[in-house]
């Protein structure tokens, strides 16, 4: 498969990897519709965790900004297998919402959710632009960085 | 009312609960086409809040899990409301978003929040399978463990 | 423009301010069918951010209302902007979204949104009327208090 999508990202010298199974008794996406709902990607990478630690502490906002990216590129993978791998079928981002677990006097959570929402710019252009929020909190799953959930809307 | 979905709950030894009023000016259900959106809940039982603490300090994982599982409960008793008494009528649970009310080093909010997905499975098998997020929070409503909201896909 | 949701408001002292521009590759509102997702609005006052500090140190629950009310009427200005400002063509407001920065024994987070939900149905009268969770959160970007994300569905 070569989506325009992909080869954009290719281009940047990011592949989108194969999706991950679920852990449990929720799965990485639904569909209700040409919505697509995925679940909080964390950044993993070939199946291994990357960027632990507290924002702010562990971490400065770029570090948590470029694992935000890692977050992005997972949400593609998953958008990917919703669209039966062709990311082209993607119509637009509608919302990405990004958790930051940081210290509490932290607050650029905005540039660090920008490596998940400028990739998504790259890889979908004008589409890609989406709503969002952006928020802190001071815990998160396995201790990663960053966690981001979206929602898409695809052909159907 | 007997669904399919409430006798295997009541196998279980689950009851659905008369849903709770509002307390506000937001109320416990919206719908829009096929699509109900649940507020989040928090662990009411019988008009009466079980399960307030921090998990990692005041509670472990099993027992915030059960509590995930209570949300999980109030979630169905207003997705139960929306399809007017019978939850046969739910086509999927799109999407729960779980808050677990957690120390700034725990790391389990997935295992928390499978007390909520796993209850859906039980009610809804494979419609039950969901996207989620799970994360952790600071401090929620009442101090509260868990708080679960949940989008659902109905018969209209 | 003069529709009846701003006359109601005006009444009550308040007017729609313009929608601020998108601030990076995420924009503040994106539609899908009939649904609009509103991106997480902070307290921003003709351009400026009021209402930082943390909830239950620096600020109390009444306090901490009257900022979710601005937050509120963020979203109702870019809710504006998608109706071509035309606010009675909200159908309904389906959800709100709202993270309270606080301190971690804070347990008011309901009070504080219902500055927001308070303004919805202000707004909107029965139509205003929402699903919701409110959390808390150990931080908020530029420290701000409050930050409520929303979902509206128009006609269209």
């Amino acid at each position: 498969m070569s989506s325009q999508v992909e080869e954009r990202l290719k281009a940047a010298g990011i592949v989108i990897p194969a999706p991950t199974a679920p852990a449990a008794n929720y799965i990485p996406f639904t569909r209700v519709g040409d919505l697509v709902f995925v679940s909080g990607q964390i950044p993993m990478v070939d199946g291994k965790i990357e960027g632990i630690g507290k924002v702010g502490r562990d971490l400065d906002t770029d570090a948590a900004k470029a694992i935000a990216r890692i977050c992005a590129i997972n949400l593609l993978s998953q958008a990917k297998a919703a669209t039966y791998g062709n990311l082209d079928k993607v119509v637009q981002v509608v919302k990405l919402g990004g958790f930051v677990n940081c210290v509490d006097d932290f607050t650029e959570q905005p540039e660090v959710i920008n490596g998940a929402s400028d990739l998504m710019v790259l890889a979908f252009e004008s589409r890609g632009r989406h709503s969002r929020f952006a928020v802190g909190t001071n815990a998160l799953p396995r201790g990663v960085s960053v966690e981001v959930e979206g929602v898409f809307q695809i052909e159907v």
